[in-house]
């Protein structure tokens, strides 16, 4: 039976973007499903049907052959058990050990750039970026520490991709690049030529391109515009 | 070499429990380090100290031979991953899927639990906890999910633990078991039952011997005493 993934907008669904892109760069086959994520409405139809899926109440959802794996790292760690050949983690045991650092800090951590910078990537919030930046401190705390850990990672790698070749690092990190370009934040160039090759990945291009298909308007994920 | 587990105070860090708990019960010999989490303080020791073993800036750390793992659960990967024989996750994939989907969703999730149930083990706030509930609705949400998702672990495994015998899941949501004590936040008697399980766990009383023994009082992690 195919492998099924339950995702969000793809405009504004960052967690989901996550294993889809994984699954996708990868070279995964699976079926994808699409739910509209109105979880802010009182009547959420999204709400009523993803309970009987996850309890958590959240996408991404992976199901194989009626087991549901909810939450995109969990479903990274059971890809990489189930398709070893796909390398999806660095081979070699400490490097790995360096990269789930990396991830689980994302997974946990950046609250001030999660909050601020909600994912939208058909939006042009390139004024906005600055000014938050420099109103809200924490989210260049968090800006910075992302432009060092990138350095970091692309120096002692030699790159393209964070860890080498391309791995769960960068599909982990792949919606931060999309916030950097949606808000304009400011990197060096070591680090915009990271993003250059992030958005040139077929995984990334092919998400983008079907988020800007989607002309949907999500109020609970819009803090900066009034309509499309 | 001797594995180095650097963390913070007992009291407040729940994060650096996790990996603590889990390799006392597992048995994983280590040498622990305490540091002192005065990262509030404009003039913080700890800051100054930290950002040179982990540039994330924060407990707990692994330290293997030179190597540093940080983020509590890139460690029980690594642990997992180094001690095959411990059985941290439990031994079949689907159950393990499913272990890891609820320590993601910890990892990640329950963010007003977080904000507004601080781990402060020595602390008595069981007049604290029914108010904050009533006023925070996301605070009771966080708390119905960890009840719904005990309760369906404990029927589906039939206990003692989450998933059967002691797992990385157990160590996982030791913290939150804490915080229900200091908090006084109500549990039917299923839930109950486990937290006086994981209460009783020699790892769990020995971390709680330790950190009522600190008499420490860090201002940025008391939301609601004025001093000890
Ligand atoms: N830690 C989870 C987070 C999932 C999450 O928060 N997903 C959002 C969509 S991007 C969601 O389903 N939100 C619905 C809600 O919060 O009710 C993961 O990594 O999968
Ligand atoms: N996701 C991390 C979180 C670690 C964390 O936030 N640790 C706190 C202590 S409990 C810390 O070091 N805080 C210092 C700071 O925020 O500056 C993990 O799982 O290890």
């Amino acid at each position: 039976m195919a492998l099924q993934l339950i995702i969000g907008n793809k405009n504004y669904s960052s967690w989901s973007m996550r294993p889809w892109v994984l699954m996708t760069e990868a070279g995964i086959p699976f079926e994808e499903k699409r739910m509209r994520l109105d979880y802010t409405a009182a009547d959420s139809a999204f709400k009523k049907e993803i309970v009987n899926i996850n309890p958590a109440g959240r996408v991404p959802v992976l199901v194989d052959d009626g087991l549901a794996i909810w939450d995109s790292l969990a479903i990274a760690e059971y890809l990489h058990e189930k398709f070893p050949e796909k390398k999806l983690w660095p081979a070699d045991a400490k490097t790995r050990a360096r990269a789930r650092s990396v991830v689980a800090e994302m997974h946990s951590g950046f609250s001030a750039l999660r909050t601020h910078f909600g994912m939208n990537i058909e939006a042009q919030l390139q004024h906005v970026g600055p000014r938050v930046l420099a109103e809200q401190p924490q989210t260049r705390a968090d800006l910075d520490r992302i432009v060092q850990m990138w350095s970091d990672l692309l120096a002692s790698s030699g790159g393209p991709m964070l860890f080498g070749t391309f791995s769960i690092a960068d599909a982990f990190y792949a919606p931060v690049v999309k916030r950097i370009v949606t808000y304009g934040l400011p990197v060096p160039p070591v680090v915009q030529a990271y993003i250059d090759r992030v958005q040139a990945l077929k995984s990334v291009a092919a998400w983008t391109k079907d988020a800007l298909a989607e002309h949907d308007f999500l109020e609970g994920n819009e803090d900066y515009r009034a309509s499309r």
